[in-house]
């Protein structure tokens, strides 16, 4: 394997979500506590399910699909500064993936209730893992320019659209 | 698009670690506070950088290149209990797609100091994102068959290797 060789990745489902646009979506799942949707997990992958159900809250991989530019630099939601691309979480990535810690409110066959949603419909999901304390929860000191930047944004506008 | 179109993603870097073979790696940043190892960011994507110092820990998201198996059903490492694959973290993903929160001690040009590093020596590089509490930590009551599981073992053995 040359080390820069590309990998594929196939959506092993589909995200359902009150969002159809950019535009007024929570920038993040811990400002959409509210914001329910469902996750369809296409028929040939439910065996791997098993036990989910037991776990409050799932982290969700997916595909920012509606993204179509890459940018190194990037001005975040939720401050004016421009920033690299790796020290944000909006989309416009080199490999445009996105995670989101969502509450799991209910698995039913193929279908994941969901709840804390800040994805866009229809968005294609790459993978599901278990969201734990143990494994997701650190003490950090200084979470750059975050520590300064305010709340006041919670939904996103246009600025990553495809057309902005 | 259809909705089972492929996407290609390609490597922004190289994870260096200590670790040559899965037998022996930590199986989570969590258990991994001492092993320090380094990221080369491939020089096209440096720029996205800027800013990413002042963060504490980062999420790296990698291929499992390593990983050539899919399997639904697993027994994770830390307990005998068969789940599906999307209830644990381990690397055979029908997406192999690995995410660790690493610690970041230290940016110079094109290379990350990292610690807490639970992935092995070569892994490709797919994504850098800040880690901040505000979007990654939340309280769960529970979190599945983890809630029962011993701590007993926190590095990996050959269960996911090729060969296997």
């Amino acid at each position: 394997m040359k080390k820069r060789d590309a990998f594929q990745v196939r959506p092993i489902g589909i995200i359902h979500s009150p969002f159809t646009e950019a535009v007024g979506t929570p920038i993040q799942s811990a400002f959409a506590e509210d914001a329910e949707g469902w996750v369809e997990v296409f028929d040939e992958y439910v065996e791997g399910l098993k036990d989910l159900a037991g776990f409050d809250r799932i982290w969700l991989l997916y595909w920012f699909d509606r993204n179509t530019n890459t940018r190194l630099r990037v001005r975040p939601f939720l401050e004016e500064f421009e920033h690299g691309v790796f020290a944000v979480r909006a989309p416009c990535r080199p490999n445009p993936i996105g995670m989101s810690p969502v509450r799991l409110i209910e698995v039913k066959g193929n279908v994941l209730k969901i709840g804390g949603v800040d994805i866009l419909d229809g968005t294609p999901l790459l993978d599901i893992k278990p969201y734990a304390p143990r494994f997701d929860h650190f003490q950090v000191q200084r979470s750059g320019w975050l520590d300064r930047a305010g709340q006041d944004r919670t939904q996103a506008d246009d600025r990553f659209s495809a057309d902005a």
